[in-house]
């Protein structure tokens, strides 16, 4: 793989989301030589994807190239590449591009789309966990709006124009009050050829409430703005099937609909190789300790959302969002100095930030640890912590100036089908 | 194609292109109606293409939804299609979505990129006409600087890190520029396991001088800026034949490489079903009168690139840049007003508002009719003209803002691979 020869210990790390970047942060320019890997040549903010899915930003806003993350880190190098396996006993993992030795190994692979089995949904559904599956879905929610402006057949107009959204996280409340702007402003203007009326949006959420993980407060606004904006919350709904038509759930609701997007769970990225009983837990994410040590091993460690750390306090693990990665990942970092120092490492305490989501224009909610709130002043918050949490001075003007421009105009001004979508049904 | 019945004239504009775009505005809510149809939902601002293939700019700050152009046009339609063919003798055009009448026909489909004939060269050439075909060159150029920093194989690195331009017009003038920026600025901070030194930027130009079109003054500044950027010029040299893997010149010239952009030449995208005794010239222009009608024709009209306007100043045709194209079709909506009023029609006449390229920093040429110039001032003013040129004020404000922080920062900050390119060799 082409890394040069060091004395210093070489940490790995696989994956470069929140986790990933922060431990390599932490360590630039220590005593390790540190090797950074990814399939991708950018980390990607994902709290913004559904704005790259509905066409609010383009993907430089939200992505970042990794190289020019490290690029002040002399002992920091890239590479774009796959890891296939891990073999323990002589400390190597093996990649699409070659065998690389680590004295550290870090897996910060992250999540997947779970499908939960279901091979139907998984083939016609539109996932939104990485950067080309969100342009997908903008193409998509395009190529449907211009084919129901020359059909003749009403159904499949509707059908067309039918938008369910499955899973009432974060993910699923924020792309569906996205969606519901594109037909309440965008529509109207650009499609006076079709009757926005007939667009709908369906917001389906196995669980009582949306949001569940946020407080019932959150939950009970950010139906309330969903409605307002016309979405269809449904909540105790779960999809039972999907053939690229016809939605079916767990209740009497059935619909026809070319666009079913799958923002119900996830599920970890593990690696090969490790060997434990039951390291895994049943989405997939290794069982680590206090500090992300994965159980059975010294020197290899799992963070953010493909680690289980147990805690009194977390006694089901970690909420799998931004903040406990990018904690794990700066923790680990001085941990990994302390280890090679021989000190004593130092147990990872959560510092819960708060909790927040956006629904629309001047509507969102926040939950922090003492007081709760939603709508304009929520929706500011929001939007002041996710530009700042973006990575470098650049992406956030871009996203800054485009958020001022759509809140202005009303508009959505990357309506692009760049890549058109080839359906398969 | 579910377009209403009228009783207005309908005039059928086929691309939106500059010509396209500038028609329609031209007969915004005018007493007829407009059908714009194209194969793209945007139009696209060709001459900053180069920006996106060098990972400068992103496709959203050239590329403009059509829909949003056409909005307050209450007299005009948008379609998503394909025209497969004419019928003149039904006034109808064939789509892949059905079939349209039309009183008046207007083609402004453009060109492609012209590999006169050989297919090996169409096969593992890279060309530059369209947005996906820019971004596969951004995905191609940073794979290969990954890949080069991995391979142990000397002579590949050379041919990956070898990247040969065809053609010394203002796109190969430019696309080499930007390239050897990325060379200069990006190589030594990105990628510091590589040695920027083995990168190579060969411009081959089969004419004796660069941007042939423009002056000899011109020529020959852009030749001397170029050579300072470290692009090797060379003139008199069309490429024979490419496999993916060695470039064969009519020289001696010979040279491994992994990448071979081709803006060598471009033909028209006529559209089948009008007849006459060569109707097209030898790069499929439609010959047309000084209305713009195709010759044997009074309601068919070509614009723009695809037409061949023979007159006393230019006896071979028009220039294929934008200004012909934007001024004929602002010509054309004020004759078919006419026309329909019965009124003489006026014939086009075409100013000359001067030719420019860039080169890179601080670098451009000008050619003004009394007037020539080159350097700061001159790329200078090529940054006006092209930001004025550009299509809404959300695009013109996110252009300058990349282009001062790229300038500022010696940067090109989308250099991500979203869709990596799958080479055929």
């Amino acid at each position: 793989m082409n890394i040069p020869q060091s004395s210093l210990p070489r940490v790995v790390i696989v994956g470069g989301g929140f986790a990933g970047i922060n431990l390599a942060k932490t360590l630039a320019n220590k005593k390790v030589q540190v090797v950074l890997i990814d399939k991708r040549n950018y980390h990607t903010f994902q709290p913004l994807l559904y704005q790259v899915s509905s066409a609010g930003l383009e993907p430089d806003s939200i992505a970042y190239p990794l190289r020019k993350i490290i690029k002040k880190h002399k002992n920091t190098f890239f590479r774009l590449a796959e890891v296939e396996n891990i073999d323990t006993e002589s400390q190597e993992i093996t990649t699409n591009i070659g065998i690389l030795s680590f004295d550290f190994l870090v897996i910060a692979t992250g999540t997947k789309t779970n499908y939960f089995g279901n091979k139907s949904i998984e083939t016609y559904s539109m996932p939104m966990k990485k950067v080309p599956q969100a342009l997908n879905i903008r193409s998509l929610i395009l190529q449907n709006f211009e084919e129901a402006a020359i059909t003749n057949d009403k159904a499949f107009r509707k059908a067309l124009l039918n938008f369910v959204i499955v899973g009432g996280g974060p993910t699923g409340v924020e792309l569906a009050g996205a969606i519901a702007e594109l037909k309440n402003h965008i529509l109207p203007r650009d499609y006076r050829d079709l009757n926005a009326n007939d667009m709908e949006i369906y917001l389906l959420e196995g669980s009582p409430r949306v949001l569940p993980t946020m407080s019932e407060h959150a939950s009970k606004k950010a139906e309330q703005f969903l409605k307002k904006l016309g979405v269809h919350v449904k909540c105790d709904t779960f999809v039972k099937d999907y053939d690229g038509k016809k939605v079916l759930t767990n209740s009497s609701l059935e619909m026809e609909s070319e666009t079913l997007i799958w923002a119900a769970g996830v599920t970890g990225n593990p690696v090969k190789g490790l060997h434990g009983k039951s390291l895994l837990d049943r989405i997939n994410r290794y069982k680590v300790n206090a500090f992300n040590q994965v159980e059975g091993y010294t020197n290899i460690f799992a963070l953010g959302d493909i680690a289980l750390m147990q805690t009194e306090d977390y006694p089901k693990g970690h909420p799998q969002v931004a903040q406990p990665a990018i904690q794990q990942g700066e923790l680990l970092g001085k941990n990994l100095i302390k280890l090679i120092e021989g000190k004593p490492l130092k147990k990872f305490k959560y510092r819960d930030k708060g909790s927040m989501a956006t629904v629309g224009r001047n509507k969102a909610v926040v939950d922090l640890k003492h007081y709760k709130f939603a709508g304009f002043f929520a929706w500011f918050v929001w939007m002041f912590i996710h530009l700042m949490a973006l990575v470098g001075f650049r992406n956030r003007v871009v996203v800054f100036f485009n958020w001022c421009y759509n809140y202005i105009n009303f508009d959505k001004a990357a309506r692009l089908i760049i890549r058109p979508f080839h359906k398969l049904n």
